[in-house]
């Protein structure tokens, strides 16, 4: 009921008399004051006037599910949607959600994450209504050795939206990263839950830096707000990313990987460039040539021989 | 305390006065009393004779942990048990652990499932206090694609744990079936969690059909009871195989698949047949060559081109 007397509000755009709301609503002028209320609380501002009525002045910068689901048109990306103002890590509560057997285009979002995580354990740092935070759970048809695609097609799909909702033109760094103007920006982490040929279901972890500051990042990484000089809003964007990831996900569906590689490629700035790959126990130094069809990535070595890693931390040499 | 005691008059194997049991173990004579009842309902049969004490007559027909722990002398896997008397799937259960960071080797037990299941969702029925059905949690530092070792690992420590407790041959079909007398007495699903270059962790899940009756079962299957004309002691066994497990996945840590291949090979029956392999999209019909590194099976086809596959159902021709 929140969320309808929300809608109608923002609908309206001006003053709505309380007897027209609670009668179009069906119900009492007790009730409805008790959600005015409740909205209120949860840092909407309303204003009510004696034989007037309520007015949104202002809704608050928070990436509630509601505020999510109103008027995103997708089909099945973000119809279900967890909302945290604070969780441990929305990489765990998503699995445990796979594990339970939620629907595909489940996502789980988090104000903040007390222990969220990137590539191999390692710490991400979540600063509260101020980034990105999100887990997508998907039930790909596909083989455990194929989930990488996954990965760039998350990639595309931010880069997509960001130059639709910011008007800035991200990149991607091979396998994971987000830069803006070579400061890492973001980052995406998959994880999937398989048996030897099948998979389950895959997570697919978003950590976005929108509104931090500049001063709460470390050097080498940078938010949306310091290159727009102003705060983004958090909910169209979340939106936008939901739609571009849906349209990707049903284009590889349909096209297979070759068209999300191809999509890639406009976004990517590792093909070219003289590289050092590290994997766990070595690391590859060479010309990073091109993707493969399962979206590894393939490296000619100083030797001259071309080897392929599925993923590795990346450096640019010289 | 109720282990305790019950260990201290296992070894006994006599009566014990409930003065010498209760100082024995710093416990009031009423203490001793309700533990002793407590027992009693978990339907271990203790004779209590005044003036003389206690005595264990028999144990109950069940997994608990406290059975399979006592004198299991393994250093990592068992150390943690989880028992259920029913629970929808040891293996849900087993990758939430998995997911809240339980250790390497924990075990979940359970006297039937709800919803057993088994390779591609396929159903997997148990019948309560007749079989054996754990999933153990293992976090090998493996690479996802080397995932596949472990389901035969498993299968040749079912096989050797089989021959030790029950003296019978069971036989491994690749992928992941334990065979007695060409009907199924068992089946191994290997799930992992993952990222792209990184293992979470693995539960390996193991159904064995022990004292299962043999009109309770389909046609072609069958249990260690049709064959012994007796029952299994299953906490006996069910050590055993906890204990080869441990053992050979040591085996692998130390000398790498070759090691498990080897064994492997003393109990397949599938290399050298003709079979038809069918996966998600097609079938492979020809000769079961060989074993991969990587635990896949490799098939040369009629058309004499040789294929590895990783999992698919078999079934053998002529």
């Amino acid at each position: 009921m929140d969320e309808k007397i929300l809608d109608y509000l923002k609908r309206k755009k001006d003053y709505v008399s309380g007897d027209h709301l609670s009668q179009r609503l069906g119900i009492s002028r007790q009730a409805l004051w008790r959600h005015i209320q409740s909205l209120k609380d949860s840092g909407y501002e309303i204003v009510a006037v004696p034989h007037i009525g309520y007015k949104l002045i202002s809704s608050p910068d928070r990436i509630f599910a509601s505020e999510i689901a109103s008027r995103l048109n997708t089909k099945s990306i973000g119809r279900k949607i967890y909302y945290y103002d604070s969780v441990s890590s929305t990489m765990d509560t998503a699995l445990k959600l796979g594990i339970e057997g939620a629907c595909e285009g489940t996502v789980v979002l988090a104000e903040s994450q007390v222990k969220g995580r990137g590539r191999l354990g390692r710490i991400w740092v979540s600063h509260k209504y101020k980034g990105i935070y999100l887990s997508l759970i998907l039930r790909p048809k596909i083989l455990p050795n194929e989930t990488a695609i996954l990965t760039l097609l998350s990639a595309v799909s931010i880069c997509e939206a960001i130059k639709e909702k910011a008007g800035l033109e991200a990149k991607i760094k091979w396998p994971n990263d987000i830069l803006l103007h070579n400061h890492k920006l973001g980052g995406i982490l998959t994880e999937l839950q398989a048996e030897m040929d099948e998979v389950h279901f895959v997570v697919i972890g978003i950590g976005l830096n929108v509104n931090n500051d500049k001063k709460s990042l470390p050097d080498n990484a940078t938010s949306l707000k310091e290159h727009k000089k102003e705060n983004i809003n958090r909910v169209e964007l979340l939106q936008e990313i939901l739609r571009r990831l849906e349209a990707n996900y049903f284009l590889f569906q349909k096209k297979k990987a070759a068209a999300i590689i191809e999509k890639w490629d406009e976004h990517n700035i590792t093909l070219g460039r003289r590289i050092r790959v590290s994997l766990h126990k070595r690391h590859i130094e060479g010309e990073a040539l091109d993707l493969d069809i399962d979206g590894g990535l393939l490296v000619r070595g100083d030797h001259g021989l071309v080897e392929k890693v599925m993923a590795g931390d990346v450096v640019y040499c010289r």
